[in-house]
């Protein structure tokens, strides 16, 4: 998507080997009419598939799920992050890794707001390893619902997420795909829209 | 307002003392449509303060903060939270302490996001103790900008946070003021609107 990549040329940051800055417009200040750009691009390109739900994980996938869900007319749901002893109650969860933080950590989601009933469309801010992505995807399998396919801002493409994700036959959409960041410069992988 | 009084009777959960369930539309579950009327009546609010940025903490404030800011047409920036040994680069920070989940931990935000030049309203779901909204202030004075006042959903009444907020001489918006739970009916102040 054009205006995300131009953005990200423009006000974000290649810190080689794989530490994309874009923190003045997605994911600490947010430019909601940005945002709003995304989500719709976002709906046009899932409008087909009967979405009742939209799932996240907190918090910078909040905002662009937000964007989408309300083109779609559905609510979001957005998974909470938390130590596995101390989630109580009626939960599904999914361990999961962050490689950017080094730390590991259980999403949990109501079983009341994902359900056997519900065709799910995953969104975030950003795919690497894909580990986030498969811990909202194990809910959504737990729930006994549907995956429509996962809608991802920026995609790191020179990591193993999006391909591992593909491969398992998942519809992926990525906004954006940097595929390398050699001397500190975007390069975005070309895609057919 | 009447529609987060209502939506409260009908979905939410009183559970004394004092917790408040609205995780099916407000803080798990999101309901995009009700949150943008939320963040339409904080627009009609605050429209006269010329607001250049919402301030809001992750998580469950980023839904609402974007729906105001989308009016506003300024972006959001939302505090991130984590602990202080582990903050680094050029930020303002602030100790707060969660009653809810028993823990304290540091906000921080980017100084480059909130400047001097700035007017900032700060937006959150729940004011309780307002141990996390005087952490907000904190940063907003740090920075040397200015408070137009604080926006939220459901204030706690029977807790001492709106009363230590505006003896201080702050403008608090809350949408729903919660006075009483008992027999586990939410019992709203009257407010004149």
């Amino acid at each position: 998507m054009k205006l995300l990549e131009d953005r990200m040329q423009k006000d974000g940051k290649a810190l080689p080997p794989d530490i994309i800055k874009v923190d003045s417009f997605l994911n600490h200040q947010l430019d909601v009419a940005l945002i709003d750009e995304l989500g719709k691009e976002i709906y046009n390109r899932f409008s087909d598939c009967k979405v009742t739900k939209i799932l996240t994980v907190e918090a910078s996938g909040i905002a662009i799920a937000c964007s989408a869900a309300r083109l779609f007319g559905v609510p979001v749901v957005f998974a909470k992050k938390g130590e596995r002893k101390n989630i109580a109650g009626d939960n599904y969860t999914a361990d999961s890794y962050s490689f950017t933080h080094g730390t590991s950590y259980t999403m949990f989601a109501s079983k009341k707001y994902i359900t056997a009933d519900d065709t799910v469309l995953v969104v975030d801010d950003f795919l690497a390893d894909g580990n986030a992505t498969l811990a909202l995807k194990k809910i959504i399998d737990d729930a006994g619902a549907q995956l429509a396919g996962c809608a991802i801002a920026v995609e790191k493409g020179f990591q193993s997420g999006g391909k591992k994700l593909r491969d398992m036959g998942i519809r992926v959409l990525s906004l954006a795909i940097v595929d390398s960041m050699e001397g500190g410069v975007f390069t975005f992988r070309e895609q057919n829209d």
